[in-house]
C-alpha cells in the first residue's frame, strides 16, 4: 500500500507519548525526550503535532501544523519546561480551522488544568454531544478529544479516577489516551483495547507511547501493554493500576501489524516485523505460482516480500524503491503528464523486472487507482508476468475506530470482486491472504482481533 | 502619550465590526467590508484579528496573530462567503498561546452555532468560571469572552434573547458585543454603557462598529449609538430593539475621548477631536504659561496643541515627528546605546525648539519613562524651557473594564505629586488639567462617564 | 504627495549609511549603528535593505526584500562582525529578480573584497555596459552599482582612489556612493552634487549618510556635506579628502527639499521643515484666498501648510489623517468599492471642514487620481470651498537622476495646463508656487539647484 | 553510508536537467518538466535549485534554498514560460550568502543572456580568478560557475562555439554543463568524462540530464551519454556535435556506481543496481564469513548486500529500516541523549538479529562515527557477532572532481590500517573490497574510470 499522496492508503489518526520525570527541576527533558518519542511515532500522524508541559503548577502547550521537526523548533523546547510532558502527532488532512484541532487539547476545569492526548475513535460521539449541550456545554472543535474533557468535567464532583471510570462507561468505540493534570500523568485504554498503548520506564522513570519502537528509541525498556480496560496514574508515588471496567473481549487492531506499526515494534505481544514475514510465508503456502523473482511494494511490503521470497525460494530482489524526497507539497502533473504520477514516487529497476516473471507483494488494495499505475509501470520495464500479491483480505469495510479509510463505496473489493479487482489493475494474476490464513499467521484462530474491516463484524459498534 | 514601543502607554482592548447583508447571495461582500471596517478600526487592537462570516447555515472563521493587513489576505476573503460578517481586532501582547485567545470565538452549542466577538472585560470572571465549572464547564482560553459563550449555553434550553438576557444579569463589568449566530446578528452594551457601540446603514443593510469612523470608512451613514444596557437583533426582518436590563447610569469610557478613539469618531454624542481641542483650550485658560511655541506629542496630541495654540494665542508648529516605520519587532539598543530608545521613534525638528520656550501637549503620563526621554530629547535640540502641559487629570488608578493599563504601582501618579512627577520628568513645569476643567471641556458636570483611572470611583465594581 | 500605495507619488530611490570605528574590536557595533541608521532612512527606500561589514579581512553581507525591521533581525546583526560597515535602502517595487539587485553590493576584484552603496542613477549605463561587455565583462543584476563596480575592476591596475577618479569620469548622472573595502569606508559624490551625502562623527569615529537625520538618531555630529565631486576616504589615519573631479556647477535636487528628505534634516546647509515652511509662506503671498482653515496633506504637506496658515492669518487645523496601518499588502477594494481607495488611508476629520472654506496644502500633484480622491473626499465632508494649493511648480519632467517618477505621459502637468487639472480634481481653484517664488522661498535666484522636474533643463544630461 | 546529517559522508555537489521544446509556444511546459527532471535528482543535492528559462527572447529565473518541493511551487512554475528550461540542484550546506551561489547562473554579456548549470569542480580556479581579474573581471560568488561565465565573456567576440572550445582548454577538473542562450541549448562535458551526462529525447525535443533516471522519470527515452569532451548544440535545427577537445582517457567517477547514482540509472553504459549488487558478491568471494543473516545500511548498501547474500547463500533480512521523516532541522540531542543520535535516524529491528551472525553491508566509510554507533546499535539488540563489509575499497584520498569529501584528515583509512578501524568502529570482522576486486565486478581492468579517492592517482590534476 503506497499512495499517500493520493490519498489512496489507510491513515492511522494519531500517535501519542508521554513521560513522567520524577525529578521535579527536571527542565526541558521531558519535552525533549517528548519530541523523539513523538518524531519515532511520526507515521502514525502528519498532518499537525504538539507537546504539553506540566512543572506540578501549570500546564503550557506548544502545537502547530506540520511535521514534528517543522513545528517543534529547538526555542519551542527551551520553553517548554516541566517535569511531566505528553505528546500527539495527528495525521495529514486539509481545512482552514485545522488547527484548532491539533491536540494535546489542553483545558481548565473544576479541578485544575488538563492535557489530553488521544489515539482513537468515539462510535457514540453524536449522541455524547447532544446530551452534553443539554447540560450547557460549548465546543469549539470537532474532535472527540473536546467530548472526552466535557465528560471529565460533568464527572468533575467526583475524584478523577471516578470521573474517568464514569467516562469510560460513557464513551463507546476506540481510544488509548494519555491524560496529564498538573502533577499526575494517566494512561487509559478502552474495553477492548483496539488502539495499542504501552508502558516503559527510563532511568526510572515512567513512559506511555503508542508503539514500543518510540520506546526504544528514546533509550526507555519496554515493561509491558496497558491492558484493555486499564488505567494507569503515574505520580510521585510511582504507577498504580485499575482496571477501569471490565474487559470482555479483546479487539486489537490486525490492521497495525499488516501495515500501520514500525516493524520493530512489539504490540500486544507481537514482533510487527515477524508478524508481516509470517503472512508472506503463509501467502507463499496459499499462492505457489511459478516465477522468477519476488519484489516488495516500498516501504510497508518489504518484510512480507522477504517470508514470500524464502517459503518460496524465489529470490528477492529490490525491484521498486521509494523517491525519499516525495513532500506533502507537490506541482500535480498536468493531465498530459498524468501517467507521470507514480513514477515520480517510485522507480522501477528495470534490470530486475525485465524479461522476468515478477511476483509483487502488497499490504493492501484500497481504490485500487495505485496499485493499477504500479503495474503499469512495472510492465512497461518489460517484466513478463506479474502477479500480485496481497498480505491481507479483500478490504471491503470502512472503519469506525481511528483510521480514516476511504468510505465503502470507494474500497475497491467492496464493490468488485478478485477477478474484477486484477482486470481493473491489469496483472496477470491477483491473489489475497485468506482470513484463515491471515489468522494462522498470527497464531490466533480469529479471538483476539478487530477485523471488521474484512469481515464487516464490529466489535464495539459503528 | 507615545510610547507603545515600551508599554508606556495604555492599550485599548478591542474593537469590533460587523455587517448583516439582507441578499442572502452577497458572496464575500460581508466579509470585505468587515476587513475594511476591522482595517479602520485597527488603532484598537494590533495583536490578533479576525473576521468570522454566516452563510445562513454554518459559520466559517479565519483569525491569527498580526494585523489586519497581514493576517487577512486576500484569499482568505476568497473563502469567507456569507451575507453576515463579524470582526474583531486584539491589543498586543506576547505569549505563546495568543493564538487561542483570538477572536471571533466560534462555538456549538444547542441551538447551534454561535460567534462572538467582544470589547470590554468583566469584572466577576473568575466567580462566574468557578460557578460554570461546577456545572461541568471545561475552559480552552483565558478571555471573557468564553466566559460569555458559556453563559449563553447554560441558558440554552431559552430563547436566545432570553439567554442573553440572563447572561447580562450575569456579567459584572464592561463589554460592547457582536453575536452572530447563523441567521442573526446581534449588538449589546453593558448596562452603563462604558465600552462605545454604534449602528450604521449602507444601501439598506445594518452595521454595528466600535466607532463611527469604521461606518465612514465603508461608506455606511450613522444611525445611532446603541444604548446601555440595550441589545439589538438584526436579521431578515430588519433590526428591533430590546432593552435587556435597564440602566440606571450613564459612564462612558472618559479615555476615549482622551486618547483611545480615532479623531474623526463621534461616541456617544460627542466628536473626538472637537472634544480634544478643548481640552487644550481648557489647559490653556488653566494654565497660562509664556511661552514661544506650542508642540504636540504625536499623534494623539495634535488637536489638544491647535486648542491650546488658538486659546492662547501662540504659534503651533510641527517640533516633533514620529517616524511611521517603526515596527512591533524591532532590535533593541544596547545599554550603551540605550539613550538612542525614542530618538529613534520620535524626531525633534531642532529649528523649530531650538532657543525657544516651548510648550509640549500631551494627553496622558502613564509610568513617566517616555515623557522623561522626550523632554531630555526636546532640551538637547536646544529648548530654552520646556512646558509640560496633559489634557487629562494625574491617572491614578487602573482600569477594570477593558483597557490594559499599567499596574497601580506603575502609574506615576499614584506614587508621586506633580512637583516630584516634573522632578522625574525633567520639565521646567508640569501641568494636569483640572477634573472640573476636563468636564467642562466634555460639556458634562461630570455625570455620564467614567473617571475611575482619575478618581477611583468604579461605577462597576473592580 | 500623498499615495504611495497606487504608485500616485515620486518615490526616491536610495539611502545609504556607513559608519567607520577606530576600534577593531567593536564587535557588531557597526552594524548595529548602521541597523538605526538605515531605520531612520527607511523614507527613502522599502523595497529592499542591506548592511555589509568588514573587520579588516573579509566582507559578509546580509541583505534581503522588505523594510529595514522586517530584514535585519537580532540574529542578523549577530553575525555581522567587523569594524566597519555600510548600508542600504532601496525603494518600493516588484519583480521576481528583485533580491539580486538588492545592496550593498558585494564582489571580489584584483585588489580584494569591496562592498558599494549606491543612491543615484547614471544615465549612460547602456553605453557603458556595452563597453565594459567588449572588454569581457558580464552583468548579473540590472543595477548601475554593477556597473560601477566594474568600472573599478577595469582599473584594478591602478590604485583605489584613481581607479575610481578614472571610474567618476566615465560616469555621466547622479550618484552619492559608500565603499567599503577590508580597511576603508569612501564617501563619492557626483560632480554637480545632485544627490545627498554628509559626513558626521561619532565618539571619532567617522559616517557617512544620505541625511543628516541619520547621524542625529544615532546620536552623531553633523560635520559637513560631501562637496560636489569629492571623495572622502576614511580609514586607520582618519578622513582625508580629494577633490577628483572639478564641479563646474551645483545641482542639489530641489525635490529633497520639497518632499523626499525628512523634515528634521539638513542638505547642503539648509534646513528641509524651514524650507517648507518659506514655501507655504511663499505660497500664501502668491495666492491670497479668502478661505476659513487651512489643512495639510499628510505627511509632508504639514510644515508647508503652517507656514501658509502664519503668513495668511488663517486657522491651521488637522483636517486630513493618515491610516498609520497602512501596509504593502493590502486587499484592493472590489470595482464597487472602488471609492473607498483612498478613504482607508486617509480620514477626513469633517468637524474641521464641514461648512467651511478650506484651503489644502500638498507638495506636488504627479498623475492626479490621488488629489481628485481627496478633493471629493473632503468636498463629501461638507467642506464649502476647497482651495488647492501646491508647494511645487507643476511637474512636467520625467527625473533621470535617481527617482522614479512617472513617465512623462503620466505626468499630468505635462499634458494640462492649470485649469484643465483644476477641473480634472475637482477644487474651487487650483494654484502651484511660481518657480522665482520656489527659488526665492529657498532663498536663490535659481543657482545651485536641479529643478529639471519643472522646466526641462537637465544638468547632467538625460 | 548512512550519516548525511552528520556530515559523515560523501555529498554529491550538484545534478543538471534541460529541455528544449521545439514549439515556441508550449508555455510553462519546458518548465514543467525540468521540475520533474530535478526532482529525480535530488539525491544529487538538497541545499538549493532553481530552473531557468527562455521563450527566445529573454531568460527568467526562479531559484531558492531548499528542496525542489520547497523552492519551486505552482506559481512559480506559471511564471516560468519559455520553450527552453534548464534547471539545478546543489548539494547541501549552510552559510548566510548561499543564495547568490544557487543555480542556474545567469547573466548578460555582449552576445545576450546566457544561463548556466554546472556539476563539477574545476582544478584551477584561482589561478583562473586571478587571470580574469587582472583583465577587470569581477566575482560575486564563489561558484566554478561564474568563473566559467567570465571565461565565455572573455572570448566573446568569437562564436559562442569557438568560446566555449577557447574555455574548455582555460578550464582544468571536472565538469559537466548545460548552457542555455536566448535560443540555443548545450551540453558539455569535461574531456575525461568525470561527472555523468545524458541525452534523452521526448516527443521529437531533446533533453539533458545527469542521470537517466532523470529521462525515465519525464517519459523520455534515453538516447546516449555525451561524450568526453563533446559539446552538443541543440536549437531549431535539431542536435549537433563537436567533440571539443581531444579526449585522450575516460575517467567516469566510480562512485557514482558504488553510492552516489540512483540505481535504475544507466550510465556511461552499466546499469548501477546491476554493478552494485555485482560488488556484493564480489566482496562475498572475496570474503566468505560464516554468519546467519546478511543485512544493509540503508538505503545504498541493499543492492549490495542481496548480491552478497545470493552469492554466499545466506538469507537477506530487513535489519536496520531509514526513519524516512528524518529532517534537515532537527533539533540535537543533549550531550546526555547523545547515544539517541543514530538511534533517531536508523532503526534497528532486533528481532533480526537478535542471537545472530550478522553480515552488514556498507558501501565506504568516511569518517567513521557513524559505522560505530551502527555497530553499537546492532549490537545493544543482541547481535551475536558483527561482521562489517564494505563495497569499496579504503578512502583514503580526497576528492577534487566535485564531491564534497572530508578533508583527507578526516578520513579514517587515511590515517589507519583496517585493522584499527575495525577496532575502532567494534565490529568483529571488517572487510573491504580490494582494489582488483572492485574493477572485476565493473568488468574492467581499472580503465576508464577515476578512483583516486582510493588510490590518490588523479586523472585531471589536483
Amino acid at each position: 500500500m503506497f499512495d499517500e499522496l493520493n490519498g489512496d492508503q489507510f491513515r492511522e489518526e494519531c500517535g501519542v507519548f508521554g513521560i513522567y520525570m520524577n525529578d521535579p527541576a527536571s527542565a526541558t527533558e521531558a519535552a525533549r525526550t517528548t519530541f523523539y518519542g513523538l518524531y519515532a511515532l511520526q507515521h502514525r500522524g502528519q498532518e499537525s503535532c504538539g507537546i504539553a508541559v506540566s512543572d506540578g503548577h501549570r500546564i503550557d502547550l506548544h502545537r502547530g501544523m506540520g511535521l514534528v521537526s517543522e513545528v517543534i523548533r529547538s526555542h519551542n523546547i527551551e520553553s517548554l519546561t516541566g517535569n511531566i510532558a505528553i505528546g500527539h502527532v495527528r495525521y495529514s488532512t486539509t481545512g482552514g480551522s485545522a488547527l484548532v484541532n491539533a491536540q494535546p487539547l489542553v483545558f481548565h476545569y473544576l479541578k485544575g488544568m488538563v492535557a489530553l492526548a488521544h489515539n482513537g475513535n468515539l462510535t457514540n460521539t453524536v449522541e455524547l454531544k447532544k446530551r452534553l449541550e443539554t447540560y450547557g456545554s460549548v465546543f469549539q472543535t470537532t474532535t472527540d478529544t473536546e467530548v472526552i474533557a466535557n465528560l471529565m468535567a460533568r464527572y468533575s464532583q467526583d475524584t478523577m479516577e471516578d470521573a474517568l471510570a464514569k467516562a469510560m462507561i460513557d464513551a463507546k468505540g476506540a481510544f488509548a489516551l494519555i491524560i496529564m493534570t498538573e502533577d499526575q500523568m494517566v494512561g487509559l485504554r478502552d474495553s477492548m483495547g483496539i488502539r495499542p498503548l504501552c508502558i516503559g520506564v527510563l532511568d526510572g522513570n515512567y513512559l506511555l507511547a503508542s508503539e514500543s519502537a518510540a520506546l526504544d528509541t528514546v533509550g526507555a525498556q519496554f515493561v509491558r501493554d496497558v491492558n484493555p480496560g486499564e488505567m494507569v496514574v503515574i505520580d510521585q508515588n510511582g504507577l498504580r493500576s485499575s482496571q477501569l471496567v471490565k474487559s470482555t473481549r479483546r479487539a486489537h487492531c490486525i490492521f497495525e501489524y499488516i501495515y500501520f506499526a514500525r516493524p520493530d515494534s512489539n504490540i500486544d505481544g507481537r514482533n510487527v516485523n515477524r508478524m508481516r514475514r509470517e503472512l508472506g510465508r503463509q501467502l507463499a503456502r496459499e499462492h505457489p505460482v511459478e516465477a522468477d523473482v519476488v519484489i516488495a511494494v516500498p516501504e510497508s511490503g518489504t518484510a512480507a516480500a522477504l517470508g514470500f521470497a524464502q517459503e518460496s525460494g524465489l529470490p528477492f530482489e529490490q525491484g521498486l524503491i521509494r523517491n525519499r524526497y516525495v513532500g506533502r507539497t507537490f506541482i500535480q502533473p498536468t493531465q498530459q503528464m498524468r501517467e507521470l504520477g507514480v513514477r515520480l514516487k517510485l522507480n522501477v529497476i528495470p534490470e530486475v523486472v525485465a524479461g522476468r516473471r515478477v511476483i509483487m507483494i502488497d499490504d493492501s488494495i484500497v481504490r485500487g487507482t495505485t496499485s493499477k499505475q504500479i503495474v503499469q509501470l512495472v510492465r512497461k520495464a518489460g517484466a513478463r508476468e506479474i502477479h500480485f500479491m496481497v498480505t491481507s483480505p479483500p478490504t471491503k469495510y470502512p472503519c469506525y475506530y481511528g483510521i480514516d479509510t476511504s468510505r465503502r463505496e470507494e474500497l475497491i473489493a467492496s464493490a468488485m470482486n478478485i477477478d474484477q479487482i486484477n482486470a481493473y489493475i491489469g496483472a496477470d494474476s491477483l491473489h489475497y491472504i485468506s482470513m484463515e490464513g491471515m489468522f494462522a499467521a498470527l497464531k490466533t484462530e480469529g479471538e483476539g482481533f478487530c477485523a471488521a474491516c474484512f469481515c464487516g463484524d464490529y466489535p464495539a459498534g459503528q
